[in-house]
């Protein structure tokens, strides 16, 4: 029988090819596993690459997202993982498969979009790839960024006892993909969803900020949900974690909008994913401090959303002082 | 009238929005318009960046090249970029857009293919992403590498009466993928030239060689045919130039094939494409001593091919002593 990569999934997939990627690697450069990869540059400072490739009808209907905001996002996730370790974003590469039969002014218009962000962001567009698709428009990119090498965050640098923390609010982004989907009345909490989802924020100066602490253990971004983001955190760090459902930071529009449609509202802030702020441990002798510290920086708190746990490689979920089930898990594009 | 892409060509589109892409470029960054992009790393050297998108029924049928072959075929035109500016390659990142019924056996051997390429080329595999395609197959491989500044060889460099040379045999690859379209029968010669298109070689031997001889005033990589390739030249020398069709190095292979089939050979060989070896400019004083060094080293000649000309950006063909023309021209994804 031959296996497809539908029965085999996208974490299957990493962990099958994996080996061949992290082959005679020397122990100065981080290849797969975290946010970016992680390169020697300069004395005191490290190289970060990262790549993301988004395709049409699976990451984004061209229906529903205009092209300014399209190449906006498809910047903001490279971006989000520049911020995830720490680090400066400082140059984009930028691939697109584009169908022939595509308008000029939409690639002006998503052109824009990504120049008007990496403009705002520091980064410089330096080139890239175009070829024609016989179908989807296919964007790739790269960015590249550096961190001084001492404030270099990983996922594998979380402890048991760790108070596990996110610098924003929680399934905004996949209550507005719901809100598109079933094609709900845009509403003014609708349309603020939408935008969550169509604008996302890459939390740069967040994880600049969060870099510099000392008492930072962990950090990375929330691209599929924390459900099934805190597990890379756990299978790199090896422990577990617990997790209360009931201090998940939740945005009024989507409370409200959940409350109008009978939403599981903690289910779609766990798994909706897309949130793009960053999911990070710290020290609990450190945490008043780093608290209060973003507090006063940023002008909004840092959420405590759980703890890290001993060497079980578990994620528990807690309501009302309760240990429960969630479902369904994050998003994998092969499933 | 709204214009469509396939108006505009390749070429157009890169016109069009390289301005954003260029916007308050330091001096010491290079971003578009050469092989790879260049940006500042260590005091004496540069660090290089290439990306390349191979989509499935534009750049590759699936029936026709097997994935061990795909696999190396896709990293091997980014070499083939490092190659063209003098580096050496480092690292590399490979984004993945897969259909979900792909079997994971056609996997496997794809990434034994890049693999394999990887580690005889001393090129670290760091990672990527991988998706789901909802049609074709989509590769975007980065490569990563870096050149010493001195030696740092673009395509802006080249000057009137300098020698144009190539660095391997031209049209090989063109009348391979001839053969595959035409399902031409597969004797021994077809057989080779097929090998040829499917599994090309980067020339980085050949292009740190040149990289370190100072009469070497521009090099590139023949991605496209020297009728387009040499064009970008011209462009960023501002400069025209004078080839010899009777001069274009011919394979065994294609003479015996192109007599065969009756092919136009000189065409093939000046348009056909996807040759990756080495297209560079000589001063004309350091010309005999840099070809018998090369043929020296690597047991081959460099092939002189023409002229660099005065300013204006013409490219002439000349053949038995006499000017002609050429038709088609090189291969243009959007038209």
């Amino acid at each position: 029988m031959k296996p497809k990569l539908s029965a085999l999934g996208e974490f299957g997939l990493i962990r099958r090819f994996s080996p061949a990627f992290m082959k005679n690697l020397p122990p100065d450069i981080i290849g797969i596993g975290d946010d970016a990869a992680v390169l020697p540059w300069k004395k005191d400072a490290c190289l970060l690459v990262t790549t993301d490739m988004l395709v049409e009808n699976v990451h984004f209907l061209r229906t529903e997202i205009g092209p300014r905001d399209l190449g906006a996002k498809a910047l903001t996730v490279n971006l989000s993982d520049i911020a995830a370790m720490g680090g400066s974003p400082r140059s984009a590469f930028l691939s697109l498969g584009i169908p022939g039969k595509l308008g000029i002014e939409w690639l002006d218009a998503f052109f824009r979009g990504m120049a008007e962000l990496a403009e705002a962001s520091g980064v410089h567009l330096l080139g890239g790839d175009t070829t024609r698709s016989p179908g989807p428009i296919v964007i790739n990119i790269v960015v590249l960024g550096q961190v001084r090498r001492t404030r270099l965050k990983l996922r594998s640098g979380a402890r048991p006892g760790d108070l596990i923390v996110v610098t924003g609010f929680l399934g905004d982004s996949g209550a507005g993909l719901r809100v598109l989907l079933e094609d709900l009345p845009r509403e003014r909490d609708e349309a603020r969803l939408v935008r969550r989802h169509h604008r996302p924020r890459a939390h740069l100066a967040e994880g600049a900020w969060l870099a510099a602490r000392d008492g930072v253990t962990a950090m990375m971004d929330v691209s599929d949900g924390i459900d099934s983001d805190l597990r890379r955190i756990m299978e790199r760090s090896h422990c577990g974690a617990a997790v209360n459902l009931d201090d998940l930071p939740l945005s009024g529009p989507l409370r409200r909008a959940g409350k109008k449609y009978g939403w599981g509202v903690r289910g779609l802030a766990a798994s909706g994913g897309e949130d793009y702020c960053l999911l990070a441990t710290i020290r609990p002798d450190r945490y008043e401090r780093i608290t209060a510290g973003f507090e006063k920086t940023f002008g909004r708190p840092l959420s405590r959303i759980g703890t890290i746990e001993g060497k079980k490689e578990r994620l528990r979920y807690r309501t009302a002082g309760k240990t429960v089930e969630l479902k369904p898990r994050g998003f994998d594009h092969f499933r």
